[in-house]
């Protein structure tokens, strides 16, 4: 059963608010969803134009993604990988055979002039998905990681150093001057938007990429419809990755009221998991309408079980009034 | 055994003029032995940078080559192409997962600035590679087929449109200008070198795209070493590719006598094979000694006994004098 009517803008990094995604792409028709990708990952790499997050994204609603992983390809093989190692060429970023082509066609394209949002519109129909999935700006924005093993791009941070350094501090370097493209605003000044979800990512490494760029920030905060987050942090651990070990790093709390208090001054509500429900109260404090539900996606159903109640609670609470 | 003091050179293209290279691998020492390998069916495609000849001698010096076509990698898998075409991307040129690694490798390093000459030693290297591929240049040239479809790439020519076009006339773009690299011009000016073989490849595909460059034209002509050259044409008809489609529509005679013809200014001797030993007095003619075997290379035992059979040739004639 899918929510016709409703127009839906999510935002997303990978693997974590990937899951979210899914459930979304499930309870709502085609494309009603829109969901705006982290780009703050993308890199060029032996020579290819590489986007993890949209990659990510991409497979996901292809239904092509690896299940074990929860990124890169499904009947993945690794005959490049093997051979450029023989080459003594870089293999620190694994690249399977399947996924090359992706980064390949991308690359060429980009070269050939068209925009990024071009490319992974193209992508997307190539591969049967009926939602939009968009990049959050065509212009570069690079997350640099400061550590206190010096700047690092970011997958240097986190696939080749495994997120092991200590981070210091995260530039969005480009997102200030960066704008939105304009498929970005056209589904957030959308006057029959439902809900803007910001899906249980990574909110220094995935999200805050995004909101970095002024022209986002600015069309969330003027959007018609309730913003509403789910927390990425289920009983004081993140359910994937990183989040966790950079929150107690900046010195916050790292709890899902931490990652409410984070966005505060954006959404009008909150989702916590049952595990968290003794942080209603720290939440609302922060103005906010508080959502709780079991929030962990192991199973399809748990995805579709989480959209489908985020999208009944922004229903339920509207936008706040300043 | 092998013949350690010789030095030799040889000129070859892709899967034909390699049979003989190989063989002569096994009967000269290491380094000794240096190819001079045609680049002009080289191209961009993908936003790689591709050198099928180049890439056929590698494979083949390093025993990686594909046993049943003689070009492409053993062991070879096509993930990335079934993913690609997928993606409704170019699929004529047939990219194997492992064949991938070299060109993304070689593509890298050459925007990087290196040069061909210098990423071809790197991939022997690598691949254990003793004897010397050396690109005849490393400036562009690139071989155009005219055609009664119009004017067209090699590889469209070759690959794309499978050689079915009627071939009008050849074009080396940019032959003209280009320069041999320093280690061609060593190899051939070597006062110990003990022949120069001309592979049995194609000689208006293959070997005239090397011998277009001025300056390997006349460093052959002025080297001391005799030049042989081993028939690609066998009672009548090409070993391997289109050499006699593309003889018959120039309007010679489809025999290896025309070949001898077709290079016999800059040859000292020519060998034929058994089955062609009627052709020996009109290739006398042309002020050639002729040799005479099986030049049919099937087993590895055959690419050898050729090798040292030219050899032996080679020396027993030396270089006739004007």
């Amino acid at each position: 059963m899918s929510i016709d009517a409703d127009n839906c803008v999510a935002l997303s990094g990978g693997v974590g608010g990937t899951k979210l995604i899914l459930g979304l792409s499930h309870v709502i028709n085609g494309n009603n969803l829109s969901v705006i990708g982290n780009t703050g990952d993308d890199f060029e790499h032996l020579g290819l134009a590489i986007s993890p997050d949209l990659d990510t994204l991409l497979y996901t609603l292809a239904g092509q993604v690896n299940p074990e992983t929860g990124w890169g390809r499904s009947n993945e093989t690794w005959s490049f990988m093997e051979a450029l190692d023989e080459l003594g060429g870089e293999t620190w970023f694994r690249l399977g055979d399947r996924d090359l082509a992706v980064h390949l066609e991308r690359t060429r394209r980009l070269t050939n002039g068209d925009s990024l949002s071009e490319v992974t519109t193209r992508l997307c129909n190539q591969l049967g998905i009926t939602m939009q999935i968009l990049p959050m700006t065509d212009e570069t924005v690079r997350t640099r990681v400061l550590t206190d093993r010096g700047a690092l791009d970011f997958q240097h941070y986190f696939v080749r150093d495994r997120a092991e350094p200590r981070v210091l501090g995260l530039e969005y370097v480009g997102a200030e001057s960066a704008r939105p493209t304009k498929a970005v605003l056209e589904a957030l000044n959308n006057p029959d938007l439902a809900a803007i979800i910001i899906a249980p990512s990574n909110p220094y490494l995935s999200i805050d990429p995004i909101l970095a760029i002024p022209g986002i920030r600015s069309a969330i905060a003027a959007a018609s419809a309730p913003v509403v987050a789910v927390s990425p942090i289920v009983a004081g651990a993140a359910i994937k990755g990183p989040t966790a070990k950079i929150m107690a790093e900046f010195g916050h709390d790292t709890t899902a009221a931490g990652i409410a208090s984070h966005y505060h001054d954006l959404l009008d509500g909150f989702i916590l998991d049952e595990m968290d429900q003794g942080l209603a109260a720290e939440v609302k404090m922060l103005n906010l309408e508080v959502g709780i539900c079991d929030t962990v996606m192991k199973s399809l159903n748990d995805k579709i079980r989480l959209a489908r109640f985020t999208l009944e609670f922004a229903a339920s609470i509207g936008k706040r009034t300043a």
